[in-house]
């Protein structure tokens, strides 16, 4: 079975520079880009676009509740209505700068806290759920493994890539451990290349109380703003193909 | 000949409410809705969009510099290429949302600031002209008659749609008296109806030094934020149609 | 007794005005004007606090999270480390506005979701409490009776000015029915200053179950957004001095 | 004669972090810290605000135009009055920041374009001249040296300190050469070293075409985004210490 490997990139913002996208960009299968609501201004996402390009990656919007202070992590109760219209604007945007490039976006991952707002709360899934579908009905929608939101969508009629972390800890119920705390964080690249190939071969995690988390999935997420995160994630692919497994996007 | 009369609409922005787009849409044959950055929030874009429709109008795009506050009326330094990436993104945000009601956009008309300066600045008008182009080449470009700007776009092989002001005084070299100036408004409802007349049925305007102007115009437009827009509206559309000019989008 | 009229105003933004704030200050003894966060900008503001001391009110701070398009009605889930400073930033920026015109800050009122935050959450009203201290401790915050947040900001040193709503419903714990409720606002403006001159005369007001709720308010806070918000406002004030009640800020 | 040795730091936004402040802030006498309008969220200002008072460095007020996305690097035709209130609400809102640390700003220095814009067009400087003095006038002004605004501001009555830049090339009327220019910087850390010395002690700069240009500085300007900002900085205060200029802020 052949996985994907995504990373959150574009988050620019005007004279803030993110340094290093294409390190990073050399191991992964796919990115997803910001849409202007956390980061990314529309020049540094063509940028970013045309970098996902020359590294042959699917490009994925990476839609966000509009947070640029926060970048998007900040949880608010915005009604369903206004996210689903949030998320069909950042789409569109995207999808013209795409497409200037000669581009079309190949999957919608949502951002930082609309991202666990669709893993939680089904009326942001159905919403969300309602974006895609009215704009391309045909795109996948990256979720958490294991979530409520999952299932929702999937529901919905569409196509859902369950989603694992390698460089966070997991709760034995499937949720992620919060950033907040201070072993959220796996750090070892060691162990995130170890994580990456159980994922990839036997579709499970071992959850931080010793749990055999089964997550099955169609996509594993690499950070790009930890330390030395280029090095790391090459060490995980180079990990994958190791164990025989092929790296590329869009395997549903 | 027909002509077109068009509006710029969808200028609310979360709680501020514009009121009577309502009433101006009875009139009109186009619309050019706000993007996001000078005014129009998704979900407030979304009903305008809807209404547009409900009302058979042909929707347009207005992009803008990024001014919320100086609602986009500011004139900024920005570099070329910024100015062309922020109207793709502006025309792509809009597109997503006129999808999703089943609508596509049919032309766009910079907005404020972004016009006056597509009219009168070459690069401007080229970088405009670059975002239409790699977003929709056959997508019309509304520009000031007699303006250098509509030169510009068409050597750039786009389709440009000559606009004229039915209540804007001008200068006898074919701009527009500036708004800071107390003779720069026609308000006289007859007066704007009789220049709507002449404008369509002879292609000319009368300059605020007795001048006549031969402006040639494609279509017409009409402010909603004046006193009684909505009435001034119809009152033009009635003189129009009196005089046996047909009122109607898309003539090029 | 006498008993403060406030009201929210400084509310447009940039071209987006507020049209009557001027007839609701007729009738009011204080006003909270926005700091920028979810409307105000800086020009409009300083015309605002020009107004507010033509008609001799008291003016306070309204700080809100940072939320422009949702009116700083979104509840936001922010470190208190950052409501505490946005609120110390806001109150700065409101106060140098003021201090141009002659005037200063008599109160603190947090706006929207803040000022429910500030009444049901201790972390926030600690915040909020923090900032105010350390702008001016002797500075009066406006909070709504019968909260935690009041016990709160008064166990840490501050003086609180207890407030009730004259057209909103009260549950029997002391709540507001929420705005998204049919029943939520009493319109009728007869009710209207019945509800004020009891608040004033016995510091009570009847809840939406029938149970009579003991506020014993400071001040008693008008809406400026709804119909005849001007007209509604001087009748209450009319019976509040028909009742022998004096209308005037700075009662704790 | 003591001179002062200025950087421009504060900039950072949310998640985005420029991270060398301290290691600048380690050569300096002063610095100019952005008040939320090119950069700055209140949060992070307050740190920054920590850092230079540890640093024992005196704080500045560094207002911008309204510009995230453009660092307050475009341009913007604003009318005089907006400036002039938008000065004053960062004032204001930095000042509270200042204040809760046991602080006060010491001298107000304007950023980017608008900085352009005080020096060259009397409009401007007189709207930032009127802030400041409705805010207080004994702050001191930190404007480029040679410059119109400099007589402006000094006619208005207020406190100027003369600027002069260590790491740009200047014109031989006293401007200095634009930043699109190959030419535009001075990068060789001796070069820059040396300049600083001949400024503080002879007042003067050799411009891009030889000419010598006498700027007779109270204040040098160091800029914390080249290469090894810290580094030069901390070799500009060791040549000025060694050529017996004592570096110290407040110098007029």
């Amino acid at each position: 079975m052949p996985i994907d490997l995504n990373g959150d990139l574009g988050e620019s913002y005007g004279r803030w520079q993110v340094v290093d996208d294409r390190a990073l960009m050399v191991a992964l299968s796919s990115v997803n880009l910001a849409c202007g609501f956390h980061a990314g201004d529309p020049s540094g996402l063509r940028l970013a676009v045309r970098a996902a390009l020359d590294h042959r990656l699917a490009i994925g919007a990476h839609p966000s509740y509009p947070d640029l202070r926060g970048f998007g992590r900040v949880a608010m109760a915005l009604p369903p209505e206004q996210v689903r219209d949030d998320v069909l604007y950042q789409l569109g945007a995207l999808q013209a700068l795409c497409h200037a490039e000669g581009e079309t976006i190949r999957h919608v991952k949502p951002h930082g806290a609309l991202y666990h707002a669709v893993a939680d709360d089904p009326a942001t899934a159905e919403a969300v759920g309602e974006a895609v579908a009215s704009f391309d009905v045909t795109l996948p929608v990256v979720v958490r493994s294991r979530s409520r939101g999952a299932e929702v969508l999937e529901e919905a009629g569409l196509q859902v890539l369950r989603e694992a972390f390698l460089d966070r800890q997991y709760r034995n119920d499937g949720r992620l451990v919060p950033r907040s705390r201070p072993d959220a964080l796996v750090t070892d690249p060691v162990e995130i290349a170890e994580r990456a190939v159980r994922l990839a071969t036997e579709g499970s995690v071992v959850a931080i109380d010793g749990t055999v988390l089964s997550l099955a999935p169609h996509t594993l997420c690499l950070h790009g703003d930890g330390r030395d995160a280029g090095a790391v994630a090459i060490r995980v692919r180079d990990a994958l193909e190791g164990a025989g497994v092929e790296v590329r996007a869009g395997t549903t």
